[in-house]
């Protein structure tokens, strides 16, 4: 089986709103309900591990929970300094509740648009191999800029993808990657890199273009018209 | 002064439509059209030179053109083989218009959503630095995969830049960039390339995040959203 750790403690200082990021509303619901609400409706998901600031625990049951009925139970985890530190905590709560072999995801709580069936190819992929992610390969030109604003390189955009969410993995092998990384003092850019820097060997499977990260006030704009578009 | 190429002779097989891209329909006007607009209704832009696949010339007179009334003449270009050679196809029209030290702008013609003030921005800091070019800091975390489709790194995103347009040059020194590209046999992936392979500065400059390139059915959805909030 397959449970879910959706990642909420970020205070989301880009979108130049009071209120962080995922507890703005997106067409009549919260970002983080909509959210949850994918992994709840999913049926190879067991439990779901809710990472929020620790301040923010009543609000989140408040304002998040209370706004849809809930097949499974959310188990809110209090969140720790980083986003690495955050997830940890995530997986040390899910240990209460899994085996080691099970398999793990880890979501962003800004990412309400994953589809059901990405995050069924995720748990099929790390099944097999133990790490997934999924990812849209670059489109655009990348530049290399340094810091006087001027361009050094262009960067082959060759095999390079863009990481999105849920990533999937065995629980022991994240856990023990995560332990790796802490005693290591390494800074981790996705939970993935936790393995990779472990030796780990992870899979990018395709994700989906409307799974985007809403940061920015237009994310928000684009996620609706996203939204009524898959709705249609 | 300063004039415009805009590229459209590309055939959008990502459109999975009949039509390529840029002639799609945004908002009630083709994509095209909107994007002509902007360039159009700008004071600093003289002349627009509008490269199009050889073959569609008249559709284009018929279809995009027709569709708004203009202050300047929209000078029609056949392009070439590749979207280097359609630019390079552009060059050589303007150059029967424009001054060597004029500031010619190169832009995609599936970004309808730039503002007048990037577009402002672009032709002064060119004036300025002969090379300029507008972008994104990237935000997603990216990732090198093999082709087996296994990750082989996570790639730094400090200092990684996203590259949109317009890309703004002094006539001249774009014009002998690509010149010593073409000698060379170089493939391009943008505008600047042509020039940071020739051994010249380029400066980057903040873009705009609504100014996407639409390559998707999923884009003009996101486009429309974001035009609908421009508006407001």
């Amino acid at each position: 089986m397959a449970s879910a750790i959706i990642v909420a403690a970020g205070s989301g200082l880009r979108m130049k709103s009071a209120r962080p990021k995922q507890y703005l509303e997106l067409a009549g619901l919260p970002v983080l309900t909509r959210t949850l609400m994918v992994f709840d409706d999913h049926p190879g998901i067991e439990n779901i591990f809710l990472v929020v600031s620790p301040g923010e625990i009543e609000f989140c049951r408040e304002k998040i929970l209370s706004k849809a009925r809930w097949e499974k139970e959310i188990i809110l985890v209090p969140g720790g300094k980083e986003r690495q530190d955050s997830v940890y905590e995530g997986l040390k709560a899910a240990g209460g509740y899994m085996e080691d072999d099970d398999i793990i995801l880890i979501h962003d709580g800004v990412r309400p648009l994953v589809a059901q069936e990405l995050i069924t190819a995720c748990i099929a992929c790390a099944e097999k191999s133990g790490a997934c992610i999924p990812g849209i390969p670059a489109s655009d030109t990348l530049k290399q800029v340094n810091s006087d604003g001027m361009i050094v390189s262009t960067v082959s955009r060759e095999n390079i993808w863009f990481a999105q969410t849920p990533q999937a993995f065995s629980l022991k092998r994240i856990r023990e990657g995560f332990e790796y990384a802490f005693a290591n003092r390494l800074s981790l850019t996705d939970d993935a890199a936790v393995l990779e820097m472990y030796g780990l060997p992870v899979r990018m499977i395709p994700g989906n273009r409307n799974n985007i990260k809403i940061t920015t006030p237009e994310d928000l704009h684009i996620a609706a018209a996203l939204l009524e578009n898959i709705e249609k």
